[in-house]
């Protein structure tokens, strides 16, 4: 018997926004292999998380070690720089940026992608609140792709893994809508810039977050320490 | 004291190649780092070599440990294939093809150029006798850039490390030739696919490597398994 269903590669953070890409891309029917890293951030709470994310759609989970964090430079790899709680600005990169990141965990996902025959590569990025990212921009997500068609044996013949980021221009709180829809567990995403029993509520990501949970109607899914929580 | 000396990554497999590209990178007034990678390939002859031709030149020398050869698909990395000694044919991928190694590969690179400020990214590959390579190709290296200028902080202000690829339209007696011109202890190096105390002098490798050296009159620097071996 051959195994005609379609494969895709999903990067999974544990997050929020790949927790979601997850959940649709299963939905659409593709055998998903998520794939997370252990690259040298501060903790590993979202580690624990993604496989639980992973287990919970069926998806088969790989673990990754790359340790792009020893070249330094960024506060989630950097325990000597603080994690920010400001807010974020346009056009200004945040500390909180890991040089080359996504670059190096799509290539990962392309490769794996050609190993096992997968025509899809997932991502979670999101253009709209992470605006300060210039790994995270539609224009850098194209010339990955116009890379990925030539890079592959699949691209001798011109097309390699199709990169999907189904997130790109959604608002915070249409991802959370479709969280729900696709039923991620919401309280079981990682977030949080910081590690912790708890997310701390105030680290940027904490707050893009919960504001959204709010705005869509769900404080009681912000976590106790956030100002937006109720429940 | 400010340092201004020009920075530069140059990856570092210990082959001939590789080795040549670091020579002539030192030669042209770089601080240079080498990169070297343990992916999973059967043997590591040749990171030993690598950690001798950087000390060599005088080069630091980082390897990164990420283990692409687990997805399989290529000789390189799999035991219970064989290692190609037929000769490379164009237009056909050999199997000693690492699915997405060379996109992986320039990920970590051009993130830590990013890291430590380099402004080149340099490497050895090579159109002439490898065409049978996607990731060789003079346009895959042009739409690398294009996305390396889109994907790190720098290229927020259009422009992100260069990728250099001082061999990639020389013929392999060119890069004897270039070697011996820079100081490579070419003796030193290691081309061969297989492991073991020499090289094999059968595998591919060998024979593109071996076949230059004595056409370029050094038949004394093959290995002792080359049919072109003299001296």
């Amino acid at each position: 018997m051959i195994d005609m269903q379609k494969r895709a590669v999903v990067l999974l953070s544990g997050g929020l926004d790949s927790s979601t890409v997850l959940g649709l891309t299963v939905r659409e029917g593709y055998a998903c292999t998520a794939l997370s890293f252990r690259y040298g951030q501060r903790h590993t709470v979202e580690l624990e998380r993604a496989a639980t994310i992973a287990r919970q759609f069926g998806s088969d989970h790989r673990v990754i070690d790359i340790n792009i964090g020893s070249f330094g430079g960024s506060a989630l790899t950097d325990e000597a720089m603080d994690v920010p709680t400001g807010g974020t600005q346009d056009g200004v990169i945040p500390p909180t940026y890991v040089p080359g990141r996504n670059t190096v965990f799509i290539a990962v996902a392309l490769s794996l992608a050609e190993a096992i025959g997968a025509e899809r590569v997932c991502l979670g990025i999101n253009a709209v609140d992470y605006s300060g990212y210039p790994d995270c921009r539609p224009e850098y997500l194209a010339a990955y792709q116009t890379l990925a068609d030539l890079a592959s044996k699949a691209g001798l013949e011109g097309r390699g893994a199709v990169l999907t980021a189904p997130l790109l221009a959604m608002s915070k709180v249409d991802i959370v809508r479709a969280a729900l829809d696709v039923g991620v567990p919401i309280g079981e995403t990682w977030s949080c810039y910081q590690g912790g029993k708890e997310p701390c509520g105030v680290c940027d990501s904490c707050m893009i977050r919960d504001k959204a949970l709010a705005e869509a109607g769900h404080p009681e899914l912000t976590g106790p320490a956030s100002p937006y929580h109720q429940g």
